[in-house]
């Protein structure tokens, strides 16, 4: 018997419990052994969460399930820095595995919690952090082993999916679709996290560190949120033929690493563009797989339990045959690699100009775009407003984006555009 | 180190050895061992693979790699029924793990192949088996673990998908599209296993096994292939909102499996209906994630190579660990379940009538629906030659597969019906 502590009895904390009684049997079946639910710590033990548990495994300290000596495996699902950090360090410290979805967390102090757990020999599960339902870690991990990854690229925040979703289907302005997301539980209401790409950033360190063999390495991804998109944009984008998604990426080219998290416009025919409401998908390219696809819920109690279920069953099978560090936690390349700014990714873009509708300004604009080489791919100018402002939407081929900032630092004040130029980037095939 | 031996320098094998030599760094990062090629049998060593290996570790005598004693797992990729299934029982017999894309081996012989390693205490990785590169064997057994599996179905024929696919796009018949598949490379010259529905009758046996802890049951599969599949079925199912797709289906409801494969009109906005050429899509559902979906190439060298790769790792993790057996190769459910008689199938219809374009046809041949309790939701008539035979095409809600039949045994013989009718399961939610 595996014993199993808790801490956390929230959303998640709920779905992980549900299921570990209401699927006890076919855990059973497919293990072999039986998982022991010991101990549930939370703040609040009054709530009722539907569950019918016995009111004695559940305790207000979480020190109660840390210095158990017959815990085998804590399970962290308080989420945030503090006190989660100080848990997952006692719990090595204790010699207890641990299983946790807190991807904040593990993407600016993991690196320092895979080596405590290395250093004791315990093992630190994390599928939950990461697109909830889908076992995107496992797959990258174990799936795809054998594979150089070329590139991973998801929508892994179903809040912002959401939001873009429909603001597309409905062409309503960001603030609206917010406040629906919201309504409906999909935003909190500090949307931050979700909305700026932080939370994809998140999940991106840990995926790129997965697929690279690299540290975490959140501080170094590029973050731009969906905040500043408007309907107009997302039209324009589909008549190019084009869906705008929030992106989280990772890309490798000649062992340089780009990180980056924006919104994106993907080709309408790509599966992942097709993607809609608050699921995830992520595409994982390997150079032997070739392109290929994980989706499903990226969030919610029973996808997100389902995860850290997966979790402590492969912990406790590690366990029952004493194979603990059978896969490294994170393993470390030992390839040179680097990250590449910024500055000098190279893509297709995205420019929408607030240009006067006058001769000569589009010419005005492309000489400058020509100066910095940027070459353009289509240009539509909509609606004639002669001596107004029109909104001017230009395609580019490849770029490098620090040569993209500077020609809009410069067409920016011209006296011809009257507002800031709205840009982004452009993925998949040219059309 | 641990030693491999290869049975079998054909397509796949040639694509596994490209990655145990081509991506041994990663390999060796990722494990921490060496994984060592120790021996290729093969009844052809003269061909150039355009690999870089050495003639030494060469045979044509697969008893080279079956006794050699250092040999820890031998891989099993030369496909069929005999000498595959010799070799893999003498495998064992020498108590040698074993790796195989064989599915027509494993749905024919599986159970007693994993009786026979259980015995022996051998592991039998068989992810190659089903849907190439996509890891749906480690997905369902280890990132679903936690789930009750309520359906998984997929196209897991690429060939099929692909003839399906051209039909669509360009309205050929089926053999125009066969043949191009055939000059492709993406159908042999006897493609009866991939259009009539038995490779994925095959796969659709593993996953079943796999999902609901019952035998390997490849016989109970009701089995149905594409090659009656006419463009225009294709063009009328589009005009009703659906695609055509060659669908494995496995589903449990209340303690009944149904299992079967055939021709499915599913809704075209749904994410498995663009899934187009030879790709593969497996949609799992359960009961804790819901929908989530497994996307890649379902054949080919390197990807089948990277399926076979990932369960050497994975065998080699436990040869190292001593963890042999840590996850039961075929767990056997404890429930009562059965498997549902196709008879007994519920299913909406498409049904193509050839019939006499007159007054009172559509009453009487709906009036015979009637009498079998098949309603109809909605009807198409094509064309007006009055007198003369025009397709009249129906959709019903759900009704028995039993009564289908009966009803139309009694519709074909009418006078008025000029042809034998066309019909294909819808799946889906309703339009």
């Amino acid at each position: 018997m595996i014993n199993v502590g808790i801490i956390g009895f929230g959303t998640v904390g709920a779905g992980t419990v549900r299921l570990l009684f209401e699927n006890r049997d076919i855990l059973t079946e497919r293990t072999g052994f039986e998982i022991n639910l010991k101990r549930i710590a939370d703040l609040d033990i009054l709530r009722d969460r539907g569950i019918n548990i016995s009111q004695d495994i559940l305790t207000t300290n979480a020190d109660d399930i840390l210095d158990d000596p017959h815990i085998d495996i804590v399970v962290e699902l308080i989420g945030g820095i503090s006190p989660a950090k100080d848990f997952i360090l006692k719990a090595i410290q204790n010699r207890k595995h641990v299983v946790t979805a807190n991807k904040a967390l593990l993407a600016t102090a993991g690196n320092e919690i895979f080596t405590a757990a290395f250093n004791v020999g315990v093992e630190i599960g994390f599928e939950a952090s990461v697109a909830g339902g889908i076992p995107i870690i496992r797959v990258i991990r174990e799936g795809l082993v054998a594979n150089r990854i070329k590139a991973v690229y998801g929508i892994i925040n179903g809040t912002s999916n959401y939001i873009l979703t429909k603001m597309t289907d409905e062409h309503v302005e960001f603030s609206e679709a917010l406040k629906e997301a919201q309504s409906l539980g999909y935003a909190e209401a500090d949307p931050t996290l979700d909305v700026e790409g932080v939370d994809s950033a998140h999940k991106l360190a840990i995926l790129a560190s997965l697929s690279y063999g690299i540290p975490i390495s959140f501080d170094s991804i590029y973050k731009e949120g969906i905040s500043k998109i408007s309907p107009q944009d997302i039209e324009f984008a589909s008549e190019f033929g084009y869906k705008v998604k929030l992106l989280a990426i990772a890309k490798e080219t000649d062992s340089i690493i780009e990180l980056r998290v924006h919104p994106t416009m993907l080709p309408k025919e790509y599966l992942i563009s097709k993607v809609d409401g608050p699921f995830n998908a992520i595409y994982v390219e390997g150079d032997a797989t070739g392109s290929t696809l994980y989706y499903g819920r990226g969030a919610g109690d029973m996808p997100t339990g389902s995860a850290v279920v997966s979790d402590i069953v492969d912990i406790a099978r590690n366990i029952r045959k004493k194979s603990t560090g059978r896969i490294p936690i994170m393993p470390r390349t030992l390839r040179d690699l680097r990250i590449k700014k910024m500055d000098d990714v190279i893509s297709r873009y995205y420019f929408r100009f607030s240009a006067v509708d006058r001769p000569g300004v589009l010419s005005k604009i492309s000489g400058i775009l020509g100066d910095y080489n940027i070459s353009i791919a289509s240009v539509i100018q909509k609606g004639r407003r002669i001596g107004e402002a029109v909104p001017l939407v230009v395609l580019t081929h490849e770029a490098k984006e620090r040569d993209v900032r500077q020609a809009l630092r410069e067409i920016d004040p011209l006296p011809v555009v009257m507002d800031k130029t709205v840009f982004m980037r452009v993925e998949g095939k040219e059309n």
